[in-house]
């Protein structure tokens, strides 16, 4: 048996030898690391570029609209009062703190979004303004480090409540500080967010029993393991170790937030989804610095359980506004039972979905397989973006799947997307998802290139060897699948060019200069194209988007004999407006040999392509004065649907809508 | 504005008014009032024999397997602790309290299913048994009135816990002591309750604040008023009334039961369903005591909301282990949100499905409307007596809609009913229903009998005028719908007999004495033969009985495109014992058109009518390693299956079930 002596011995000299494996990194990496743990590398922060197409296009929105737009809110104290809070914690002004008590957390998630859409586009307006809100949060900062606005303003003691969100905070400034470094040089706001690091290290480092259910929504894990890939300063890491490690280690905690049972223990996805997904990206960073196979084992075991139990068909999870297996805790904006995933009661918040695609992006990087580049793909094209409207200034918090006027709104369920939600944690969350989300479209490892997410975009960056690759990627990727490709490496070099088939793709063919690469490409794996490049070789891959009618595991009774329609990577709805008059989203069936034929639509909703076909529609009588009754042959009538793309729902006023529609076999 | 003393003032004259009335009342009284708030008056406990056909024999089963067995169980403290835990309490034995806190309330409601029997055979034996144990619980009791064994024998104090079931345990002495004392004459066991009542008076009477929301399951209610109805003492009624007032009535009460909100506030079945049902029935019995519309304003509300949105086809209630919609408290064993009726993981406890035929009955008898009927029907022949085997012997706790090796069982969900279950409240539960069932078959208004349940048996009673009145019924349902009642006044009177045309019956017709009766056979209503009866003036009423197909109301998600077979009252099930080697459960799809064949089985599970007829399957593939995937088109091939009424499945063995099933359109 290894003592724990011995174990901390390892321990530390594992620690020293990243400590010093770190230090040789620069201002390059962003959010997965060189470690040798990690299959995949992170590229550095401006190596990729959307150029045209459907990413391009949310990325300029994203610089034009949503950034200035949330600025714009966040500043003005009579909609929100995150920067007011850091202005009177700064002894700036005067008053009194409003807002959650996670509002910190929220401004910082939108600094994030602003360096990483600077260092893309080197917009300097954008980079005056985090100078000077730098300043203001540094003026906030308690002398020995501590940040967290509602607690400095109220002159509340710290780390008394769990749902005070200190960790929350500290943590998205952290990672804020890290991004900002990486994209403009500027030490200002990493200094700050060290200090914080430092002030957490010594707080967390004894292992006060108190704290050890600390945080909820703990981006301070991921925050840590950031500071320490950015400065190369080994406590950062061993502090996000300590966080995930004290969860669970005393008892009393719940499932709440992952306090219950010890992450290494655990097998089941369960509490507050955005809570634990953020757990579970911290623990991949954790794993990705440190090699904990422990950790790994667990995340693994969850991974499993969330893909083949608890995801919604948009990648969407935490199904449930509250709810309890009966052998775990009662817990709220929850993961549920095992092939639990209700329709119109969905809570599916957009948070936690964004932390599901940061997590499978980790666990892509770790393994290099395509099922997490598959799943992370799922997420942002409907379950993240869905939380957003076509126009970027209005939000969603909840993701139901159906939408009917005759089951009440109840929580943070929204009649339609709103400009402002008091809880304002997945607004800023979606804009910094799509300001970063070119940073995962590609990786590399020491002998390929690896192409995770297809949108037209170019690369520039170099092999650990030194050699500089440029890729241009051509595409109308979602709504088309065919994908070119051309290589400009400088020299001719052998290197692999590692295609993600995505598990859809059925019927993938590859051209290499206008000759077929035969065999091998599986749908849900990376194809390995090995040769010698010269400079302009085209790769030609086509993926074909048939429409499919997608079926759930008969075991998740809220799907059953339903169907939903896939096409590539998107998911349909159908929503009220595109009905006639008179027939309701409830009363439309699908025949099993439906044929619904893509069509894009330039103006419509951002352009999206549409499927058209013919269904049958059932109509449902009177059904308020009963819960039951005698199936009357009803002969179903014919009628055209439009389906549009689930993220774009919602964009036309208030609408009934469904993801999963009644199959007629 | 009434002032408060006025409304002290006129409750005390009502009770003032009650009282004289009360006295005037004999033993013949059973469950419902002779008040004048009851339309439908019950009989005397005798004056039903259930002579031939369904209920005749789970009669005689009951009397013959069900009693005696239950006896063995309860009296040997190898298996149940419940005797001997009396016998400890009595100083008879020593030893330690063993079983649970309401162990107590479980003897006494077999002792009740006794006094029912006693009470229609005169087997001097049963006489003799609660003789004996009637001395022995007189033993047990404290002297000031007091008695719950765990309590006593463990030394605690009194009233500390809501979970102790203190109320519960002497609700059920109360009601048992008052059949037995209509069945026997006998005031034994009735001076027992007495003291227990007016010990309870005089602990709730003050209105301790820190007794208000007790008790837990509070069969104190019902208990109270029946005790107030055999004596004719107001203060029992004034007992039952502050049981029901103080629910609610000081802050710090949960949903779990009932005891958040008033009950004359609420409007929606909440938290855990045996207490609420409870609750539900013991208000109903203080309505009909007390004519307070506003109490019987509430239950009409909550029974709407738990007809049109919270119960099961089978009308189970309680659907959920756990859970809680978002703005209640979190409950276990629970109603849910509305709509929300799973199957594979349906609580559905026995007791609760019991109590909501308790609650109907005195629905029925308030208000003289068929709903109440038709709802107490559908309970019985499904989710009741799926609680109890064929063979009387063998028990469920929770009753599932759908049962497939893929859900775990969790709590007290059991892989086939059985002999013993350590938390026994459901199977004296079920007994003494059985035992006392044909109470509920007729009732008698002033110019009126009813007919509310069909089924072979006599009735012999008298008229509130004195006119005496013969019926015989004869009739082989559930499984056919004839009836022919023979009507043998002694001289010729004019009167009407109610007949119950139960809401699925769509072509019922009618005949007197060979003629046609046309006209006004509404389902769901009862029909008003009027006339002046000779003696053999024989009634034919024929209540074809069609194969039905039911469909839920769509936002059911968990029954959406499914249907279930009904067949006049009795709700069906596929069990996988008749299926052919390799089919599925769950691979079985129903087509719309299927033509389903009653036929009788003598010899199958008691006797049951099957239905037969030829259904799809289609196979469903590995769905081990998926939650979703591309709907395939599969060629159903036909199978012939053997449907089975759902109270029957579970006696051969551990199988597969199911009651609903996917719809081909």
């Amino acid at each position: 048996m290894v003592s724990l002596r011995s174990k901390i011995i390892v321990s530390t000299l594992i620690l020293l030898f990243f400590s010093s494996y770190s230090y040789a990194r620069g201002r390059g990496v962003t959010n997965t690391a060189s470690s040798p743990f990690v299959k995949l590398k992170s590229l550095d922060i401006d190596d990729v570029k959307w150029t045209r197409g459907f990413w391009a296009e949310k990325s300029a929105l994203c610089h034009k609209v949503m950034i200035p737009n949330m600025r714009r809110i966040l500043k003005d104290p009579n909609i929100s009062h995150a920067y007011t809070n850091f202005l009177i914690a700064a002894g700036r002004e005067k008053g009194e703190f409003k807002g959650t008590w996670w509002h910190d957390g929220d401004f910082y998630k939108w600094l994030e979004a602003v360096a990483y859409v600077y260092a893309v586009t080197k917009d300097r307006e954008l980079d005056q303004l985090v100078d000077e809100v730098t300043e203001v949060i540094g003026e906030a900062q308690q002398k020995d480090g501590y940040i967290s606005t509602p607690i400095i303003i109220k002159g509340l003691e710290r780390f008394q409540k769990v749902g005070h969100h200190e960790l929350y905070n500290m943590g998205h400034l952290m990672t804020a500080a890290c991004i900002h470094y990486r994209a403009t040089g500027k030490s200002s706001l990493l200094d700050i967010a060290k200090k914080t690091g430092d002030y957490l290290y010594k707080t967390f480092k004894p292992r006060d029993r108190r704290l050890a259910h600390f945080g909820f929504n703990p981006s301070n894990i991921m925050g840590a393991v950031e500071l320490y890939r950015t400065t190369g300063d080994t406590k950062y890491l061993e502090l996000a170790k300590i966080f995930v490690d004290m969860r669970g280690s005393v008892s009393g905690g719940t499932d709440q937030n992952q306090a219950r049972t010890a992450l290494r223990k655990e097998a089941e996805a369960v509490g507050h989804a955005v809570t634990a997904n953020y757990l579970y990206t911290g623990a991949a960073d954790v794993y990705a610095e440190t090699g904990d196979r422990a950790l790994l084992r667990a995340l693994e075991k969850i991974w499993q359980n969330v893909a083949l139990q608890k995801m919604c068909v948009t990648g969407a999870t935490g199904a449930l506004h509250r709810g309890a297996s009966s052998a775990r805790d009662d817990v709220h904006e929850a993961y549920g039972r095992e092939y639990q995933l209700p329709n119109a009661t969905a809570y599916n918040e957009t948070c936690a979905n964004i932390a599901s695609a940061m997590w499978n992006w980790r666990m892509l990087a770790i393994t290099g397989e395509a099922r997490f580049a598959d799943t992370m793909e799922l997420v942002l094209y409907n379950s993240a973006l869905s939380g957003i409207s076509i126009d970027g200034k209005h939000f969603f918090y909840t993701n139901v799947l159906r939408r009917t006027k005759d089951v009440p709104l109840v929580s943070w369920d929204l009649p339609t997307r709103q400009s402002y939600l008091s809880c304002f944690c997945c607004p800023p969350n979606i804009v910094r998802t799509i300001a970063k989300v070119h940073g995962w479209a590609y990786s590399i490892s020491d002998e390929a290139v690896w192409v995770n997410l297809y949108g037209g975009s170019e690369l520039n960056c170099e092999f650990v060897d030194g050699t500089k690759l440029k890729l241009t990627q051509e595409t109308d990727y979602p709504w088309d699948g065919r994908i070119k490709i051309t290589v400009n490496a400088p020299e001719k070099k052998q290197f692999a060019v590692m295609l993600r088939i995505p598990g859809w793709a059925k019927e993938a063919t590859l051209q290499v200069n206008g000759q077929a690469v035969r065999g091998g490409l599986q749908p849900g794996r990376y194809f390995k194209l090995n040769r010698t490049w010269s400079a302009g070789d085209v790769i030609e891959l086509n993926l074909p988007m048939p429409v499919r009618l997608i079926e759930a595991n008969p075991l998740v009774e809220e799907l059953r004999n339903q169907v939903a329609v896939k096409r590539g990577p998107i998911v349909y709805c159908l929503e009220s407006v595109d009905l006639p008059n008179g027939v309701k989203v409830s009363e439309v069936v699908i025949p099993h040999n439906i044929k619904l034929k893509p069509e894009f639509r330039r103006n419509l909703l951002g352009g999206v392509t549409v499927l058209e076909g013919e269904a049958e529609v059932l109509k449902e009588g009177d059904w308020s004065k009963r819960l039951y009754r005698e199936l009357v042959p009803r002969e179903p009538r014919k009628v055209t649907i439009r389906l549009i793309p689930y993220y774009a729902w919602s964009n036309r006023g208030v609408s009934e809508m469904t993801v999963w529609m009644p199959l007629d076999r």
